[in-house]
């Protein structure tokens, strides 16, 4: 049996990101946003949902770029403050303690801490509501050495990322792993063991 | 020091979704997508994308819906088959051993099976590239009873949703709990002690 909560914003998992731009005046800002996924595989698209009142929704849209730094979840309370005080007065970097570094190819600043960061140009936006959705092209993912697994990949559990659960607004961790994707199910589809 | 991965889909946590939808005959069919995540509080959207040749494609330009079933962890081996098989010709709801189920607002089916369903009515959608991203509005959410807390909001570790992380293709389950959001940064915001 099921119980209905009407219409809200949920979904499991989602993200904790980070997401860097400069402003206006060039100063570099961070905010938190966890309404993102992943959009298209080639070319790489990823796409974050800001409200039209926070300070890095027009910076996006000035300099058509943005990063998203995925923090660890021993960042949590950092993370937690960057969606709680706003660019338009605050440098978030200083007072969170990330150092901004601007990114390789996309015009906006990425937190060096973070296990992983992605860089991207604006490719769309669309106005949803509260929030505007922004389709970014991934111009190059970086990860940090010590979250690479011995094939030179990335290892979730080294990166250990923050995730968010919306409506009981908590943090939380990541688990243990399950298996490998397109080999976990091929018994259960009928396609032989794996 | 960070190494260059290049332009990937990369960002975690991703989901591991059932999308669900009627194709142009009536036949129920669900697959797995990875690529997702909230977009808008209000009205409150979620989008997926999903590649062009798939077949539910089409089934959710055609009824302009779908559905998200969120699978648990323990669903891993069936929710992973789901994104083998096509519904071209294989009934995966069937297969897999899910109960098709219309939804109650939208027109679309889901898996009465998992812990969190999202009905949606298709918005918008934008042609990225390999991938189509399908926005859809949420018009009902719904958990299932045995994963209500004792306030009756979904709880994430009895829904206990499956998790993917892309490149290295695994599944994961959820972990530990690590605090309130809008709570936990406060005192690092500089805003008081939580």
């Amino acid at each position: 049996m099921f119980t209905s909560l009407g219409p809200l914003p949920f979904a499991l998992p989602a993200p904790a990101f980070l997401i860097g731009s400069y402003d206006r005046d060039g100063r570099p800002n961070i905010m938190t946003a966890a309404w993102a996924g992943i959009c298209c595989s080639r070319p790489p698209c990823v796409g974050v949902g800001i409200a039209h009142e926070r300070w890095s929704h027009d910076s996006i849209l000035e300099r058509q770029a943005f990063t998203i730094s995925i923090p660890s979840a021993d960042m949590a309370a950092r993370a937690d403050a960057a969606g709680m005080r706003s660019g338009r007065d605050t440098d978030k970097f200083e007072l969170l303690d990330f150092t901004p570094v601007k990114g390789s190819l996309a015009d906006a600043p990425y937190a060096a801490e973070c296990p992983a960061v992605l860089e991207l140009r604006l490719r769309e936006h669309h106005d949803l509501g509260t929030h505007t959705f922004f389709i970014g092209e991934v111009l190059d993912v970086k990860i940090r050495e010590d979250c690479l697994d011995a094939k030179g990949k990335p290892d979730p559990a080294l990166i250990n990322p923050l995730l968010f659960a919306p409506v009981s607004r908590t943090y939380w961790n990541l688990g243990a792993p399950l298996g490998k994707g397109f080999a976990l199910g091929k018994e259960a589809a009928g396609l032989g063991r794996h």
